[in-house]
């Protein structure tokens, strides 16, 4: 099966997946997540031996290329070969994205998280078709983050780079607007999805919002 | 640079770095065990960061290459490819060896860790270049390892698989002879060597076994 194309790919709403969080239910909550509007999807497995991730990344593709989503994997690149994923999203301590692309070729789709402008500004000539903005605002998922860019600081970036920018981190429908009127092309969240009682409505809630936003209403 | 050729691999000794026994004098260690006479090296980190990780295994190959001894990645083929490492260690709940075989490609030297019969029965077709009998005896260095094969369990090992046995687990210089008699053709050492206050001295020492044992002395 070949890869999304990267051309086609929505931005607006970005699920990543929690191992903690999902545990079990990975498939269900991935499956109401597709229902509810998510353009994109990252498997994000800290703990998971090797086979198991292969194994899962796998299951999540064969459910989501059909749909025209792209499964990227979070770190491991070696994962993302074997399960044949669209891409791989990978952190300041994670492999450069100089041999991430190397690896994954020009069709993948390779994302960056940034925590500070210097790190935004080092990646400007990246070969990355995304940055993680991150965090955005304060969270609970990753308690050793870095302190956030806020709704501020993630204005000054939109204006110093030109990359999509996809803010994550204690994202929910009621900061989610700030967040693309701020100039973000999408949100990423983790917890309001995988930690909602009602994945799929809580996916409706915020796809909502980003529709909201991209098309205002003109009066 | 091209791998170290397949053919030529000396597995008689064989060290697994250790992160936690090695720290920060990995390549010292490393250096120490060259010229003491190991033939493979398997560079083994569970806790450190991909780009770290990365690092560490190109300091090692353009360590050991120019000397012809292949430097293996433990569990981390996407690392194996980065680095330009000779091949990948996996275990059994690591990617599958079929997997690690089609992403390193048919140069690429590939073990695999048995922990049981049933096991090695199961890799009898699998596309590796050597068996990583494990843990020969017990040891501290894997708290968490299967039963012990043993002396006996080893030889019977021996005479159902075709495949080249590498024993590890609890092997010094007592007791390595006793494993090559046994029908392996090489020991692995962690603690042996990284553990040594001496470690030049500790691979000289373990090195002497092996040569004796290959070339007995005729009456």
């Amino acid at each position: 099966m070949t890869r999304v194309r990267k051309a086609a790919v929505d931005y607006g709403l970005y699920l990543v997946t929690d191992a903690g969080l999902t545990d079990a239910r990975l498939h269900e909550v991935v499956t109401a997540a597709i229902s509810g509007g998510v353009g994109i999807v990252q498997l994000r497995e800290k703990a998971t031996p090797t086979r198991a991730f292969v194994d899962r990344a796998r299951a999540l593709v064969a459910l989501l290329r059909p749909r025209g989503i792209p499964l990227l994997i979070n770190d491991r690149v070696d994962v993302a070969l074997a399960a044949g994923a669209d891409g791989v999203h990978v952190g300041q301590s994670d492999m450069h994205v100089g041999d991430v692309r190397a690896l994954m070729g020009p069709d993948a789709i390779v994302g960056l998280s940034v925590e500070t402008p210097a790190q935004a500004k080092a990646a400007e000539h990246a070969p990355v078709d995304y940055l993680g903005v991150s965090p955005v605002f304060a969270t609970a998922t990753k308690p050793d983050a870095a302190p956030p860019w806020g709704v501020a600081g993630l204005c000054g970036l939109r204006r110093m780079t030109r990359h999509v920018l996809v803010g994550i981190g204690g994202i929910g429908p009621v900061n989610a607007a700030e967040v693309l009127h701020a100039g973000a092309e999408g949100i990423a969240v983790v917890s309001a999805i995988c930690g909602a009682a009602d994945p799929l409505a809580a996916t409706r809630a915020l796809r909502a919002v980003v529709d909201e936003v991209r098309v205002p209403v003109r009066i």
